[in-house]
């Protein structure tokens, strides 16, 4: 995953790149923010009413064989106070813009709402929380390949379903080709009656930075296109745009584990810092003391 | 709390006495148990259940004016998660037994649950957590003096329905005084029928390592007296085994705050040494890495 994030573009010289895990002053923070977290408003986070429909397959720690009950009875605290976990990662560090998908800005209205609380009840004079501002990506989700009514999904069970940006060329041309459009003549863009075909063009216009056009100007453009030749040329487009993160990807896990290692290792290490001195703060404003570490 | 801790007869010389807040290893594993901790299992015990039906004024972070909500609405993840943190607070050390009082013996059972899954699951060869075994106080609850059907709590809103092992002489003899009986002639033990004698009885009885007589026998040994003499009796020897208690409490709170502080930094300390080592363990068997500090 980190190779992943230095080949998209994050460049460790200038972004702090780290597990989580290796800062755990993100779930000290979790916890004093899990007091002042209202159950009801947890349970109204869509994230969490649509996993709570699957079965529990993503729980690390879960024997699926012993699993006889339904899935309410076995979904984790984890996953449900996981936007307390969230909010923690953005809190600690006085952020003042996290980059999100449409599906994620609920999570962040919700971090901001216990940073406010938090301020207006511990801290009213010198409020110690920054309140994160959502920035919305510009591309609105991409949906699955096989069933364009769901996004494209990391967890989808169908492989197909999705591009992975360390695909090579013949696996996205594979998996373009086998895209479910439908069978009406010619290209159009309509979402509602065509989303598989609106989905492969919305594809193209997001990740070709040289097109300038909307999805709909584009459909009229290629309106007596085939299919198949539709296909092609957005295969070409998305394996063209991924080719650069592929190899810089690839590089990255070609080279000693030790690199990444030291990647992560000063991130980290620049990161505790913060957090452990924000940490002291938060611990001050409740009254806890501190720590010697 | 730390001077009653120490005036009840906890040695910090042989225990290690501090705040959990000083402690930031139980709140990294609670989010490590909490990835496994079934939202069923939880939403079932009846702590949680009986908190669900009170107001929320427990909380230290609610501003109660705005609190319009219904109590399930306003309920906090930290209340509903606090069994994962007992947890974490027991298996942090490889606790083998815990003293505990009924109401609590269903936490007991969830941290085992949790403890064992983990080792089937995460350390099979190697079962990294002991499971703790119950203790059951021999004293079974005592109940309120003023509503005998409810356990006598120390967040009940009438502070006549409790002893405090503080209290004064004088507060100990209204409170008896005042304790809700019942115009029955004579003394009897019946905790059914007689709520309020019988449990002014068990509460002699618990009071006085010196009673080797059952409550039954101690009310047939009564049960001519009047419910006069009954509470001033009772009086007696509730005041008379709390009083070294309250003169160790006070003596300790004459003391110069460092006094207590130091006893809480020295329990610290030698716990969070205790703490990091087993977090290291638990990170090593999850693949998380060490930490640098």
């Amino acid at each position: 995953m980190l190779a992943s994030f230095v080949a998209v573009g994050l460049d460790p010289t200038k972004s702090l790149l780290f597990c989580q895990s290796s800062v755990p002053e993100h779930a000290e923070l979790m916890w004093i923010l899990s007091c002042n977290a209202s159950m009801g408003y947890l349970a109204r986070m869509t994230q969490w009413k649509s996993k709570m429909a699957l079965p529990d397959t993503a729980s690390p720690f879960d024997t699926s064989s012993a699993s006889a009950s339904t899935s309410r009875e076995s979904t984790k605290l984890g996953l449900f106070a996981y936007p307390v976990l969230q909010a923690a990662d953005i809190l600690l560090y006085g952020t003042t813009h996290v980059p999100v998908g449409e599906d994620q800005a609920q999570h962040l209205e919700f971090s901001r709402q216990l940073a406010n609380t938090f301020n207006h009840t511990i801290t009213p004079q010198d409020p110690i929380f920054t309140l994160p501002e959502t920035i919305l990506s510009p591309a609105k989700r991409v949906m699955s390949l096989k069933e364009p009514s769901k996004k494209m999904s990391k967890s989808d069970p169908d492989p197909k379903s999705r591009i992975l940006i360390t695909d090579e060329t013949q696996d996205i041309r594979a998996k373009i080709k086998g895209a479910l459009t439908d069978s009406i003549e010619g290209i159009s863009y309509d979402p509602t009656t065509r989303p598989g075909v609106s989905n492969l063009i919305d594809l193209m216009c997001y990740m070709d930075p040289t097109i300038s056009l909307t999805p709909h100007e584009v459909a009229n453009d290629m309106q007596n296109v085939s299919m198949r030749s539709l296909k092609e040329k957005v295969a070409d487009v998305v394996d063209h745009n991924l080719r650069g993160i592929r190899e810089r990807y690839k590089s990255l896990m070609s080279k000693e584990p030790s690199y990444l290692a030291a990647i992560n290792d000063r991130g980290a290490s620049a990161a505790r810092k913060i957090a452990q001195g924000r940490m002291g703060a938060i611990r001050a404003a409740l009254g806890m003391g501190s720590l010697d570490s």
